[in-house]
């Protein structure tokens, strides 16, 4: 839906709710789509969400909207519900939907919706074994794997079989031995390409790359997507085909990482904050400041321990800006360079060296080019030899160590699996801070015989 | 492929280069997937590149790799291709890559290869006309378009004929009126299960979702992810299907619009940078340095302003950091929240007025929260009433002003259609720091009679 009609979308709702003219809302609830109706949700006051919710009449339509929807809002939303209110819902989701959900409630609400939901006979629990960021936590459990004996023909009456009618996207076949081991896959396409009397092992392909149900979510992405697939399947240690991911899924885990990455580096958490309240927010942001707080004071403390050098030659302190600001800009660059060349595979670990030579490399050559420019600058402002020499190496020094530190610590946190994305946040930068600014007091007392 | 598996085939690869082993590179590379292939590329030397290219036997292994790799390797690896080879590889191409390829070519080669490829009876050129970013030239031609009057059956025989034997993802069965316009759509799924002779129109779902030529690729990539589509069609304003944007696409448009965010936020151009020389990613990281630069050396004008105050009160200057540090980071955290909310669809461009004063009651508190904590410190260090209140407000001020300046500046942005990822850039980080500096010394100057 482009943007000027989602906005006419977004002001109805908000005037029919103004209005309280609900037959009229459901009336439009009902024709438009819940990804649609999903987005509305986060421009609304919790009491509109939880009204507008409660004007959806259609389960399922219901479902998909809880699973677009950010915790925050699900949360709010469902606080309403009853236990049989959100039974009913979660019967209607898709079941990996369906856990993901659950594992969001307070642990007595889920425990009590389980239950529930055991009653009514829908069983999800095997879903919630599995930890929420790997293969098993995000794979549904529905797909086709059929026998490799099994003829073109059967394959299609078996597929019109009510068995497999709620099947999400059945778009490859899988062929299992008889042990249900995974040994082969084909396409729905070839299935009507082949006379109907060929067995799938004729004309299935046999080499189907799978992933485990322990694999991280981000490395099952990066395989979809590389080898343009549109579902890949989950299987167990003994090669067992339990699941599948669907492409629908990959493109989910994509946006989320890059935006926890680009929230990490921004030192907001790992979640996304905007549609929590300002307490919430302003708690999540408080502790990643506390770290440029506590640099900003040793820098503090180090300029304090310079005061005497400071009372004589005053002007020291007007590079401070300029040799904290290049040291920390060069070090948010290659950090950034480094950390999203790794999410992207443009990167790998095991390049460390080449990596981090090469921003070395560019450190240098930035830092020379600005430390004669601002040199120059001081230079003709001052005329003091010492001081020239201080800044000059000063901004040198400080954005080669930023650009070495920069790549090389994101390359190391890899390399032991901690997220690199940390490594970009507020305490690199301002571990640079403080280098930059002890060793440009340091060299220019020296220089100055202060 | 698993990292480790992927690191022995790089090194096993880089070995059998070194030795000059080609006949059994060639034999590794025919069971490589050509995806995985492609990955190997970055961490070559650029002869390396292009020997193992000249080692890919198959033209559309060629093509694979050469449409996974980032535009500077391409260019140097077809640097010793002639026109003729090259045209036999973009011959084997999903026309929407080939298209993508000739628009990296130097424009005189691509025009040569384009002559070339209309010899030899090939016509990308419909694709070119469409700008790069839109759903027109991200399309792919290749899509089933039949009579609503079709019956079931007939699709069935129709697909199997050799004219869409190419197709490359025949999952759905896109239905037209008698001119060609786009008016149905049912799945391959469904023609398996209705009798043989039901008419498409029958049982075809009448509300279709498209999108048109002209539309930016991301809102097309949004539209896809929004209702779980494996494709959607594309139409041209007289709603005449012209083409399909397929979700491997989708997936590659997120994850190259997520990089292209995290970068210039980082202020590192808006291309992955990595892979090129250093010579060339000193040159792109220059010009953001440069803002960054000038603002320091604006503070710079600024502290020297105030050097009378400096020579009486020299610990005025021990504040500097911490004060352009906490502004600084308040401001990175607003504009990150607020560019990553408008990219994710969370913030609507149209609730500005929503979240920039969310965004300023944050910077409200966790300025009043660390301007105590820092005014506690400068009281126990100085015992300066004058100098205790200037640092407390100065901080407020400067974190106040970046969370306002860091939300609206976006939100303004997006309304005029400017990318909001520029306004976290150096540049923002670099006024606020001015801003803060001068406030603060303005500020002590007046308090402490200087």
């Amino acid at each position: 839906m482009a943007n000027h009609r989602h906005y006419i979308l977004i002001e109805t709702i908000k005037r029919l709710l103004r209005r309280g003219s609900y037959a009229r809302l459901k009336k439009i609830i009902s024709k438009v789509h819940a990804a649609d109706l999903s987005t509305i949700f986060p421009s609304l006051s919790v009491s509109n969400q939880r009204k507008l919710f409660s004007l959806i009449e259609d389960r399922e339509q219901q479902g998909i909207v809880l699973s677009e929807l950010d915790e925050d809002i699900v949360l709010a939303i469902i606080e309403n519900l009853s236990l049989d209110e959100i039974a009913a819902v979660i019967e209607k989701m898709p079941s990996d939907d369906a856990a993901a959900f659950i594992k969001m409630l307070p642990e007595e609400q889920g425990d009590s919706v389980l239950s529930r939901l055991r009653k009514i006979g829908e069983d999800v629990e095997d879903l919630l074994k599995y930890p929420d960021d790997t293969a098993g936590g995000i794979m549904i459990p529905d797909f086709i794997a059929l026998p490799e004996e099994m003829t073109a023909g059967e394959v299609i009456s078996t597929l019109q079989s009510k068995e497999y009618k709620d099947i999400e996207m059945p778009f490859y076949i899988y062929v299992v031995d008889e042990r249900e081991r995974l040994v082969g896959v084909c396409s729905l396409r070839q299935l009507v390409l082949v006379p109907s009397s060929t067995p799938l092992k004729q004309f299935m392909a046999p080499d189907v790359i799978s992933v485990t149900t322990d694999m991280d979510q981000e490395e099952v992405a990066k395989i979809v997507a590389r080898y343009n697939f549109l579902a890949v399947p989950v299987v167990d240690h003994e090669s067992r085909m339990v699941g599948l991911v669907t492409v629908d899924d990959v493109i989910d885990i994509f946006r989320e990482e890059a935006t926890e990455d680009i929230l990490k580096m921004a030192g907001v958490g790992q979640e996304f904050v905007e549609t929590k309240s300002v307490y919430r927010s302003t708690r999540i942001r408080i502790p990643w400041l506390f770290a440029s707080c506590v640099g900003g004071i040793v820098a503090f403390f180090i300029i304090g321990h310079f005061e005497d050098s400071l009372k004589k030659v005053s002007y020291l302190a007007a590079f401070i800006p300029v040799i904290m600001g290049m040291g920390g800009n060069v070090g948010i660059q290659s950090s950034t360079i480094v950390v999203r060349g790794l999410a992207t595979g443009r990167i790998l670990i095991h390049d460390l060296w080449r990596v981090v030579s090469k921003e070395l490399a560019i450190g240098l050559i930035l830092g020379t080019f600005y430390g004669l420019l601002v040199g120059l600058l001081a230079q003709y402002q001052y005329s003091v030899s010492g001081l020239t020499i201080a800044v000059c190496i000063g901004i040198l020094t400080s954005m080669t160590v930023a650009a070495l530190v920069g790549s090389l610590l994101p390359m190391l946190f890899a390399r032991v699996n901690i997220d690199p994305a940390v490594a970009t946040g507020p305490f690199v930068t301002t571990a640079i801070d403080i280098l930059s600014v002890y060793f440009y007091f340091q060299l220019a007392s020296l220089l100055l015989g202060l």
